[in-house]
This record gives structure tokens, C-alpha cells and sequence, in this order.
């Protein structure tokens, strides 16, 4: 491609309202223009990315054997009412009505559209194990999109749905995408780990998101570095502190503690460590409030309390009016002594003593609590969010954590939706059963997102050679003026173009330094820099993106330097 | 490709709705299946068909030099508004709402996206010309959506755009489209005729229709024979018949036709040639009503109708109650003697004497009626759709008229949405000048059900070999009992497969009739049966789609035979 053919369009300034490094540089080296909150022009550059990562996606689901349809982006609420998503999807599902008033939606995923599929044409054991899958337009109405593609409204994603004779099959067809995940991010050229996930109202162990490391990602991801561990925060497991509860040391005393209202308030208030602490968190229980403890440093994991039985589900915290009339007093002092209700604590409170708890009444706490002593015995459970130094539940060392971007999510349905449609095939000894599903999900604009928050610097983007919108550009200084310049550009962009390299060549006329500051922050990640000076020494320049310096290059044989190079 | 590892799923019937034979051809081979009424699944066989199509359009816009780009599906009024096509299109246009109530369509074309870009973009003589395109899914709330893909809610369409300092460059911007499409349809392997139509109020002569031919079309192509003229019925040109209006030969008179109502009631009760007699229009003029007048076996052209000065636009036939006071008759009794308003005379009635006409008196005519004597002269106007023998405007031959299916469209669109959106460029005098546009569209989705219009049989679709889901099928007759069928057929498979052939494999063990059934409801243009018999002596068997008998190919060599029968 000649520049002066393609579409360039690169901004000094990201536009006021940009928050993150990869909105900004998208916008500033013009891959997306905005059309509306959290809607995009997919622009030239951008496309030419978005279509390398959509390809590499397809080409390893056609490898593992997954078959590409594609399902309608506008879907009838019909079919979202059999599965109860029309009422239980919040606001995020896009409703209409199209001119004869019939209910509609706009795909967020279609779970829906291909299990109608399924129980039509999947009615066999025969024709089992299937595994469609569709890149496709995809629109959830977020409240409040930002961050360019990576919490977009319209955006593309690849989704895939497995369909099995049984557990053990669906299993394989889950490992199965797990493997082509791995294979797809390699290629890629992204730094990522799979990391186990909760499955929620399904159960089993078989969720896993692919997460890029980045800094900047909105999830914590959980590992362990002498082991192939991982989890997001909200699964990974705390293990219990190892050794017995210490014997109680202290006699519990009431202490008065005005305007404490965090643990925060109360560690400064008492001068004392954190780790004596006890923080409490009410929920409703299926019947009455339930009281929570975790240490006062730590934090209480939603997904684990909710998933306890005789807790409410969605975990609901109790109202203000509903902790006084079972405490007696207001957030901020309580405690276990005293509380008839049930008590869960965390596997690490239940291994303290002498701990620091709110009194039940307003302003006060008690120190130097002892369960079993001062109050009743606790339930034990996994309650709080791992932190950093940990043990890992591999048991080979102490957990770290990183941030990542969740980019795809392989999932094991089971027969949620099957059973909710009656999709249901004839197996072998003759008998309806429900097909068994996964689902697999990947944000094929966010990974757009997600490789820029993992590879950019001061000047711009840098792309992993597989997705760069271009391997190489050329550019040539005085391509209008010097003929031995042109010669030399032309015949290198010739060869490498003959090679199925993604070549750009630099034909605009701008001065070096805008030229270089464009391709820096469009990220090219190989530049050849051709001028008339250095053609006299019989050099041109080579800058690999992320070197600091560029490196000369004979100018004879060039095309065979710069291959190699690129490893071709 | 394995039949085994693809999906293959063929109906004995059509579902009891479909009504056209690309529809119910659709449907039985399992290219799609329905979701809602003009909303469908494209299967992974019919997925294979439409990617190809897309892959040849996307291949010949790169050629022509246009740039792809993505806008998105969901789009904000406030565009749609500035051009004024919020409040003008119908409901075809889907309008929603989003969570936050702010107004959004889904895009039908995105000419208010592009026009926005490019103001932002394109904002000097040196940015120009531009031309981008997409590829994308597009909706339109039809009325009533039908006959498959060829009418559905949801598609696929090709949008491209150009961007030209004036006129003249738009107009090569055009001309490069045009033949861009010529080779795209040269491409895809069907027969089609590029026919000028109207360009309604944009005016100029640039704008084609791309028709495939099919008798089952529901445009009527007009065109000559001895030459390269070709117009949709809207535009094609009337004209006047040669030589001198004839002399008055008879006298007016006042015939009582009583429950006449329609020319055929009028030819049927006076027992007179059709082309005696001539048809009353009323439409609404500006200010009063307009009699127009075509000879009774031809049909008025509103298109040319509403063209005329002081008609009412869009063209507006005149109500009961206003032709009454007008005329003091009733429709079926009316004509131009004693009318006092505006008569406009088509061409052909212009050179007519001795006409049988309404009397404007119910259940009245006169014969032997002729302008300037009995009636005033009249406007005259092309104002009749052509029939098939008319002298054809290029002066070569007689008119022939054929059925075809839009498929393209290419349109000069001048600046009616650079000037309304204010998208103005900085010309070489430093002058701002808006943005001279063309727009150009293909329908990616409806070109296969137009394929199949154009291509089938009783047995099913035959495929061109550019768009066919798989080039060629291999049937081996017992590939799980016969070592040498398995080999041999095996051999074939991956001989055509390396040579990036698209050949699938039937191993699904389907008995041969079964077999070919759906091969050839399907459409692969190319089929290599392999059975031991054949085998024996020395013989597979080949058959191409449109061929009514196989004919033998010898066993040895078969990959170069069938390489052969491929051009290859």
C-alpha cells in the first residue's frame, strides 16, 4: 500500500473527553473516530487491525473444528422470553419495537438464537459433538460506556456454542476451545494468562477467562509464580491460616470509641495492628440477617459469601433499619457478642483471638473478644478476597497478583438453556436428553484495546508484528526529489509486497520528523528510513519500534536484511 | 473439508411460507434459516456462498482504489436530523430509543455518518478524491419483508462513498465505480445488464442500476438489442411516433356506454381497436387538477409524470370528490373535451385523430374526437412506461424488454448532503466548497438469492464457480467398506485441497441417492462419484452441475482431469 492510496489521520491531541492510554492513542493515531457515546467509525488504519485479529480468531476456531454461521444482530424477544433473559437482563439489552409493534432486541450474545438452532437441527446423537461459532456485531447498552472500544456499546465479539451428548463429552469441547484460546492469544502476540473464573448458578470448575496483563485492567488476576495457578480474584481460593486459634491472652473489655466509624477510624483511635481487627458485614439471609466477619485488613469477596447456602441471592447487604432492629446499633459498632443471629466467619478470624470487634451499641467496641468465650462459636467459610503473599491453593508458594483485561471467557453452560427451550436430541438407546453447551466468548475490538494498554510508550502504540495495521513502513526522505531514493524505496517495497509483507510506503511528502512521529504513533513496528546521504554511504536505516536507536542497514541487499528481520 | 466435520442440512420441503424459488432453494439446502419475518441465520453452507460474494466485492473496491472502513449499526438521530432524513423517511427506517432515551437508528445506508467523517476529515483539495467503503450489516423495517434474502429486514450491503472537488471528478469517481462493478459482476459469474435510471431530484444522467437477469425479477429492463442501450422502465425514453399527426376523419359523437369503466370494458362494448382509444389521469397540479392523457394499451410513467413542471411531488393521483368538481364526472368517463385546466398529452396521443375519450358525463364517451377541434391542443410529454418494439432513443433498433433483479446501484449524489451537513473542503483558490458526493451500493445478501433466481433447475441451485459454497464435491459410493473407493477418493481430496481448491468430501455415509440429492440441491458445480465398480475397470465417474449425464474419467490421472474440467 502507497500512503498516498490509504487513509492517514493522526491528531497532535486526543479529543478532551478520552480517559485511558488506548482510547487516546486509537483516536490520536486515528484507528477510531467517535460517533456516539460508546459508538465507533471502525476508521482505515483501525479496520486493517480489527480484521487481523478477527482472522487470526477465525482461523484457529475453524482449526479446532468449531463451523462459522452467522446469527441476525437484530433477534425477536420471543426467544429471550423462553429463557427468562427478556425479564432478567437489566437495562444493558437493547429493546425496540420494530413498525407493528413486536418486541425486539439487539444481540449482546445469542445463547437464544442458536440453541432454536440446535433443538431444530441437532436432534440426533449423531449429529454431535457441533461447535458453531459467529464474529459478529454485538450491542450492549452500557449506563456509562468510556474507554474507547474497551467498554463500547457497539462492538464486534466472537462467540462460540458447543453442543454435547453429556458432561464428559462437553468437557472435551471445552478443553478443546481452552486449547484453540491458547493458541489464538499466542498468535497474537499478547502477554495474557488464562485464569480459573467462578461459574455462578451453574457450578463446576469449568470457567476460565483469558486475561491481558496490563497495568491499567480492571481486574485483579491471582497467581501463583512457581506454579501454572491462576484465578481471578473473585474464585481464588484463602486458605485457612495454618496452625490452631491461639488460647485467648486478654479479657474482653468495652472500650468507648466516638466517631469511629471504619476500621480505619478505630486503628488509629486504639494505636493497635490492623490484623486485630474485625470487620463486620451484614447480609440477608434467606430468613434473617447474617452477620459476616473478615480481618479488618481484608476484604469480604461477594462471589464466595453469596454462594453459602441460606444466603440471599443476588447478595444483598441488610438495610440500616434492618442491622439496628437485630444489632441495636448502626454500622460502624458491630459485632459478634451478643448477636443471636448466625455468624460466618472468615477462615482467617476463625483462627484469632483477642480480636477488636464492635460492641453493638453505637461508639463502642469490645477488645480482646475470644470466640467460644464471649461469644458463640462461627461458621467457617472462604469469605474474603485473596491478597498478595498468600499461599497459593497449589500449595507451591505464595500467590502475586497482577492486573489484567479480560479479553475472552470460555464457559461450561451445561443445560441452562437447553432445558429452558427443550432443546433436547435422541441418544443412542433411544431417549430425549438435553444437549449439553459451553459458550465462548471473545471481545474481538477490546482486544484492539487490550494490546495497546499492554504495548505503548510515550510515542504511541506498538503493535505485536501479527496485528500491526502494517509490518513495515517505508520512508523514503525526498521521494520526490532524489531519484536514488526513489529507486531504493520502490524496489524495496516491491519485494516485500511481492512476499505478502503488509508494507506501507511513506509517498506523502511530510518532513522526517512528522513522518517518524506518525508511524511511531501509529506503531508500526519496523521502520526503513531511506535518504539521499545515507545512500551515498551505502546505508539506509532500520528501527525495530521498540529500540531506542536506529541501526544501519547496507543498502545493497536491504530487502534480504530487512526479511530477516521479520524472522521470514 | 469433510461432510463430516461441516454441517450439511437439507429439507425434503420448503417451509409452507416461502414463496419464491431462491427462498424455498435457501431453505431446503440449508443456506438459511429463519429467525423472524426478513430476519435470518445464515448457515455455515449458505455463510460459505456470502463470504465469497463478499470477498470478490471487497477485492474489486480495493482495486478501483477505495478504502474500507467500518461505521457503525447503531447510529445517533442527531446526523439523521441535520439531513433532514429523520423526519423524511418512513417507517422503514428503525428508530429506538436507548436507556438514557436518547433517539438512535439502525442503520439502512449511512450517508450521515460518511458526510460527518468526511467534514471532520476531508478538509482540503489535497484529501481529495477519497472514496470509502463497508461492508455491514444493514436493516430496513420493511412492511411486509418476503421472498428470503431478496426482500429481508436485516442484510448485508456494500456502501461505498466518494469525495470529489466538482463535478467533473465525481464524475471519473463514477465512471471508476461503474466499471469497478462491471468486474465485480464479470466476477461473480452472472449474467446482468448496467441499465441507466432516474435520478429523481438530484438530477444529472449519473445513475445506474446493476440488474441480474431473471425472469422471476421484479424490475422490467429496457433495452436494445442492436446496441448497448439499457434502462430501468422508469427512465427509458418514449418516443414520438414518426411523421404528422393524421387529418380529422370522422365527426365527434356522443356514445352512452353504460358500466363502462376501464379501457378493456370500453374496446370490449365499442368492439374498436385499443390503440383508438386513450386513458384519462387526474393528478394534483400545484394548483388545480391536471388531465393527463395516454393511449389506451399503455401505462402512465409516474416517474416521468411527476417530473413535469407544477406537478404535485411526489405525484398525487387527484381524489373522487376533486376529479367530480373538476370534471362533473366520475373516473372512467373522463377526457379532455370541455376540460378548461391543464391537459398534457403523452407523445403517442399527441399524434392520434378521430380518439375515443371520456365524455366527462358518466356512462358517456365520444368518439371522433380531435385536438384543436373539438379540444384544445394539448401540453405534450413523454409520459408512458416504453413497450416491447417501441424504436429504442439510441436510433438502432427496437426495444426489448427483460425481467431483472437490482442488485447495484451507482449514484451521483452531487451535494444535496455535503451542503445540508455543511461538509465543505478548502479548494486550491482557498475558497471553501462543499464536497461533491457519489454514492454506490451493492446487495452483498440479495445477490445470492439473485444468483440462484438466475441458476437453478428442478433438482436445485447451480452455483457459478466464484460464489459456489464448495467448488467441487467428492461422492465416494461405500468410502467405509471399500479400501480402494477410500483411497482414491481420498487421493482426489487432498490433491485438489493443496491445490487451494474448495472441495468437501462427502463421508457421511449417505446411500448415493440420498447423496446426490443434496449435492444437487446445493448446487457444487463439479461432482466426482467414485464407486468399487468404477473402480474395477479402471473409471470414476464426473459430473457438471448443468450436464444432464455423468461421463466417465479414468481412474488414473483424475486429479489432472478434474483439474481440467476446473480451467485450472
Amino acid at each position: 500500500m502507497r500512503a498516498s492510496q490509504f487513509f492517514i489521520s493522526t491528531l497532535k491531541e486526543a479529543p478532551a473527553d478520552a480517559e485511558i492510554v488506548s482510547q487516546k492513542l486509537m483516536l490520536r493515531a486515528g484507528f477510531i473516530r467517535k460517533v456516539a457515546a460508546g459508538v465507533y467509525t471502525w476508521m482505515p488504519m483501525g479496520l486493517r487491525t480489527l480484521r487481523k485479529v478477527e482472522t487470526i480468531v477465525r482461523e484457529e476456531m475453524d482449526r479446532a473444528g468449531a463451523i462459522e454461521l452467522t446469527m441476525p444482530v437484530v433477534q425477536p424477544a420471543g426467544l429471550w422470553q423462553e429463557t427468562g433473559r427478556w425479564d432478567k437482563m437489566g437495562e444493558e439489552l437493547l429493546r425496540f419495537q420494530d413498525r407493528h409493534e413486536r418486541d425486539f432486541v439487539i444481540q449482546p450474545t445469542s445463547e437464544e438464537v442458536i440453541t432454536d438452532i440446535a433443538r431444530n437441527e441437532l436432534k440426533s446423537y449423531r449429529a454431535l459433538p457441533k461447535n458453531f461459532y459467529q464474529i459478529q456485531t454485538k450491542f450492549r447498552d452500557e449506563r456509562r460506556p468510556r474507554f474507547g472500544v474497551m467498554r463500547g456499546r457497539e462492538f464486534v465479539m466472537k462467540d462460540a456454542y458447543s453442543f454435547d451428548r453429556d458432561m464428559e463429552a462437553a468437557g472435551k469441547s471445552y478443553d478443546n476451545m481452552y486449547r484453540a484460546y491458547c493458541r489464538i492469544f499466542d498468535r497474537l502476540g499478547l502477554t495474557y494468562r488464562a485464569v480459573a473464573a467462578d461459574t455462578g448458578a451453574i457450578g463446576g470448575d469449568r470457567s476460565h477467562e483469558f486475561q491481558v496483563i496490563a497495568d491499567t485492567g480492571e481486574d485483579a488476576i491471582v497467581y501463583c509464580p512457581q506454579s501454572d495457578y491462576a484465578a481471578n480474584i473473585e474464585l481464588a481460593e484463602a486458605l485457612a491460616p495454618e496452625g490452631e486459634r491461639p488460647a485467648p491472652g486478654a479479657t474482653m473489655q468495652k472500650v468507648h470509641t466516638p466517631r469511629v466509624k471504619t476500621i480505619a477510624d478505630l486503628v488509629g483511635f486504639l494505636k493497635m495492628d490492623i490484623r486485630q481487627t474485625v470487620k463486620a458485614v451484614v447480609v440477608e439471609g434467606d430468613e434473617a440477617p447474617v452477620l459476616m466477619l473478615v480481618r479488618g485488613d481484608h476484604e469480604l469477596n461477594e462471589v464466595k459469601a453469596e454462594k453459602i447456602a441460606g444466603i440471599k441471592k443476588p447478595l444483598t447487604f441488610a438495610s440500616p433499619a434492618a442491622i439496628l432492629a437485630a444489632f441495636g446499633a448502626n454500622p460502624g459498632s458491630l459485632g459478634p457478642v451478643g448477636f443471636k443471629g448466625r455468624i460466618i466467619a472468615d477462615r482467617t478470624v476463625a483462627k484469632m483471638a483477642d480480636m477488636v470487634v464492635g460492641a453493638n451499641e453505637d461508639d463502642h467496641h469490645y477488645t480482646g473478644v475470644n470466640f467460644g468465650r464471649d461469644c458463640a462459636e462461627p461458621e467457617v467459610a472462604d469469605l474474603r478476597n485473596v491478597v498478595e503473599g498468600d499461599p497459593s491453593p497449589c500449595g507451591k508458594g505464595a500467590l502475586a497478583i497482577q492486573r489484567g483485561i479480560e479479553v475472552g471467557h470460555v464457559f461450561y453452560l451445561g443445560t441452562k438453556y437447553s432445558v429452558a427451550m427443550n432443546a433436547t436430541f435422541l441418544d443412542e438407546d433411544g431417549k430425549p436428553k438435553p444437549l449439553e453447551m459451553g459458550c465462548y466468548g471473545i471481545g474481538v475490538t477490546r482486544i484492539v484495546g487490550a494490546a495497546i494498554e499492554q504495548n505503548h510508550d510515550t510515542r504511541g502504540i506498538i503493535w505485536p508484528d501479527a496485528i500491526a495495521p502494517f509490518g513495515v513502513v517505508i520512508c523514503p526522505v525526498g521521494y520526490d526529489r532524489s531519484e536514488a531514493v526513489r529507486a531504493t524505496a520502490d524496489t524495496l517495497y516491491q519485494g516485500l509486497a511481492e512476499r505478502g509483507i503488509d508494507v506501507i510506503l511513506d509517498d506523502r511528502g511530510e518532513r522526517p520528523g512528522a513522518m517518524f512521529a506518525d508511524w511511531e504513533l501509529i506503531g508500526v513496528p519496523h521502520r526503513v528510513t531511506i535518504g539521499e546521504r545515507g545512500l551515498k554511504e551505502g546505508k539506509v536505516e532500520y528501527q525495530y519500534r521498540r529500540d531506542a536507536e536506529a541501526t544501519d542497514l547496507p543498502a545493497e541487499g536491504v530487502l534480504a536484511a530487512v526479511l530477516e528481520r521479520l524472522g521470514r
